[in-house]
């Protein structure tokens, strides 16, 4: 038996997938389960991601047009019976709020008391609450197009859980505007999948696939829905945002009418689309490694740590003011419109106990300084995305001329891993049998690490997609815009086919 | 009879104060109410000044030394019932969830399923929730303090309802820390209520006055609330923040030990603090006019509005270059570290009817720029402070230099003509049948613009704290850190007292 290499997270990524990520969720210190089903905490290490998620993102909305507001967390159940796609696709994980207090139970306890007429839905999604007051926002044709968004939280309840990826509340933003054309709703659909692109490849170092949704997998009352597909590093694939054309499906549900530049009265088309801190998730999936997490520099809680080395008392306050100022100075320093974080780690504990924290924490860069590095004018340098000991040393004012380069350097270096991951992970597959073989794992040992993208021919018929769902666990990602026109068969059926689809196990 | 001059919002202050503050909210398209009982919707415009707030206050929190995170939305029951005063406070009032499905109800709709075996509460405020992870994270003196800050919803169920100052769902930050010590934790308590007062004057424009909540005024289940509160133009109170000691209270119904740098095993000391979404309630009632809403620079949704004015179609090319420009010349400005926000409006409507829009929605500085003005190198400007008419003619060149000069001029007038009316309406009363009469209205006609702040003596009684409340719907609003010591008698009962507290009547 060979001697493993030490790793900070156990197990590993090939030992046990699912597991290794609970690991690195835990060490990075990112989150946990509260003690109410299926909720989790976000700590503060986890929320600062998400904060800086929401900058940029919310960023991108603005310069789109759009303007945030804020909608009722309860939803009256008899918005909700109105659209019966809808409906259909939530009542079935939803939080009933049906009391208004609490009162003597006259057991020494509590029970619900003031009970309500109608009961409230706590918000799995805000199409049908937004409905109703778009209905009375929306008169004229000059009231179009609405661009609005929300940061939010929503509930789902869930029975199968896993932080970040799959929660009962979980937080996101839902987008929804209204229209007066169909093709304007239908860009604006397209447009903010862009969006969603252009920030996970830009900001979370994470490259996707842009494509439809078939009507099996479309969002309940959707006319169709499109998302954006990442691929993990055990190879299955995370939606991590959709954008979804909603046709007159909720104006009419919600009665959203205008009248139109001829005078007409017509109803409104309407979209949605959202992201979720499930993204948190799929970052932690796509980038991490066995010795924990890795951040990409544009949204890492903190760009640099700083370890002062500090082996005789005598030499603490030189060190800790030459590490003092050095923080200041790169804290004057912006990358990508925020000022660059720095943590500087003066707790009372060993030096290489500390490194490995912040190296399971994720932080783009680490100093160690020293009085030696001080003498000659160095800093001891490691990045998160190399090896734990391939450090250097590198001179301060060059460290600092070069800080926010570095930081791109470092952002590439992870998308274009995460990039040959997919490369190497996706095939072209036209034989049933070999798709089978592709999805069936290899050994008992790791059931987890197998299959891929698989870019096959589909018929288009819901059955095929359910038969392949129901034998393989695998499920139609979706049809990617930059798939082809190309005649083939189908990989289930053998029918004709037109282009090519993406499966995937998928989160 | 005089003949009434016509003003934007009808009615004025002084004729009915409630509705005047109900048209201002309508008029500047801040928010609505749902048709969920006492939901309200935040409407963009509005959702900006709480963004601005937010960002605000959210640095303030960081350069303390805070943290944000993220809590589950539900509280089970049992967390509810740990802190007796606590429950009793807020058990009145709260959301209950009992059911986490909708399903057939065999008549077409939807009733209720999945009942919960442990009924959850919509957190109406997170000391318990946030107590249960804390009991987990604080071990040891080294994890102390522990400073976390959570932006959220949270749910009361209101009888009563109004626009921002009292809603069923409400937006807001709560700080919750723990402390080693009492002193600390009690420093911590002061801090942040210092925190609040300074936001509050320096970005809402509001004097406030920091004082300590009287014993039936406090936060059920802490040792000690102390608040900010601020005037509005019907001279009522305003309570704009709070800030808890909460003593050990929390700490021993949620189990919050350390071990001390001595090895003891000790309960933790903990604070709470919390503002709301009423603070924009707060700064509609203290600054706004009979023409609408009057916003302070540091938290408007916009800074500059501009109209161009095109009364021939051959000038509107030309006209509409020169603004693009203007604006974004004014855009690469920065104003208290936010970039100018500059609004053109190009809607095809009259010229006055824009500019009376854009009184009622309170943008600080107005300019009309039409041809005559560009070629005299002038903008026509006028400010939301002084009078619609109150206009003149600027030099553009002039205008691009000392704009967030004339912003900081503007805020500062703001904060002034508030102070000035918190002034006016204070007075030291020592005598009962005067504090009476201060409290009773004048005549029948206007019974809601009288009293003030009433400066004056009182014993330390709940009963003669009660029996003021009961007989004039006054309340002891806090008493003043700046209260000096002074020997006097108690305006109700005429025991001896050591200092003087403020009586008001109050939102």
């Amino acid at each position: 038996m060979e001697k493993k290499e030490r790793t900070a997270i156990e197990p590993t990524r090939v030992e046990n997938y699912p597991e290794w990520y609970q690991q690195v969720v835990k060490a990075a210190d990112l989150a946990e389960n509260s003690e109410v089903r299926g909720c989790m905490v976000i700590k503060p290490w986890g929320y600062t991601i998400w904060e800086n998620i929401q900058r940029n993102l919310d960023d991108m909305f603005k310069e789109t047009g759009h303007v945030n507001a804020y909608f009722p967390l309860f939803i009256p159940k008899s918005y909700f019976e109105k659209e019966a796609e809808h409906v259909e696709g939530f009542a079935k994980e939803c939080a009933v709020v049906t009391h208004t207090r609490l009162e003597d139970d006259g057991k020494g306890g509590l029970k619900p008391g003031g009970a309500l007429t109608e009961e409230l839905v706590v918000r799995p999604t805000s199409e049908t609450i937004i409905g109703a007051s778009f209905s009375k926002w929306v008169n004229s044709y000059r009231d179009l197009p609405l661009l609005i968004n929300q940061w939010a939280n929503v509930v789902r309840w869930e029975m199968r859980t896993r932080l970040f990826l799959r929660t009962t509340e979980f937080l996101w933003q839902e987008g929804h505007t209204v229209h007066a054309t169909q093709s304007e709703a239908e860009e604006e659909t397209a447009k903010m999948l862009g969006v969603y692109a252009r920030f996970a490849e830009e900001f979370l170092a994470l490259p996707v696939i842009q494509g439809k949704k078939s009507e099996t997998e479309k969002f309940p009352g959707a006319v169709s829905t499109y998302s954006i597909e990442a691929m993990m590093q055990d190879r299955k694939a995370l939606q991590a945002g959709t954008s979804h054309f909603l046709g007159q499906n909720f104006a009419k549900s919600s009665n959203i009418k205008f009248q139109s530049s001829e005078g007409v009265e017509e109803y409104a088309w309407t979209t949605s689309w959202g992201v979720s801190t499930r993204l948190i998730g799929a970052l932690i999936m796509a980038h991490s490694d066995d010795d924990g997490l890795v951040l990409p520099p544009k949204i890492a809680s903190a760009h640099v740590v700083i370890i002062p080395i500090i082996r005789k008392e005598e030499q603490r306050e030189m060190v800790e003011t030459f590490v003092t100022e050095l923080a200041a100075k790169l804290r004057q320093q912006y990358y990508v419109e925020r000022k660059l974080v720095v943590e500087i780690d003066n707790r009372d504990m060993a030096g290489g106990e500390k490194i490995w924290q912040w190296i399971k924490k994720g932080v783009p860069i680490r100093l160690e300084i020293g009085p030696r590095d001080i003498e000659n004018g160095t800093v001891f340098m490691g990045r998160r995305n190399l090896a734990p000991r391939d450090k250097k040393s590198v001179g301060v004012e060059e460290f600092l001329t070069t800080v926010t380069q570095l930081l791109d350097e470092i952002q590439e270096d992870i998308y274009n891993k995460a990039l040959a991951n997919r490369e190497a992970n996706s095939v072209i597959i036209d034989d049933k049998e070999e798709f089978y073989r592709y999805f069936t794992p290899e050994n008992e040992e790791n059931p987890e690490i197998h299959g891929g993208f698989a870019w096959s021919h589909w018929c288009g018929s819901a059955e095929c997609e359910e038969n392949i769902k129901n034998e393989l666990k695998v499920t139609l990602r979706n049809i990617p815009f930059d798939s082809k026109a190309e005649a083939g068969k189908c990989i289930y059926c053998g029918k004709a086919s037109s282009r090519r689809v993406i499966f995937a196990k998928a989160y």
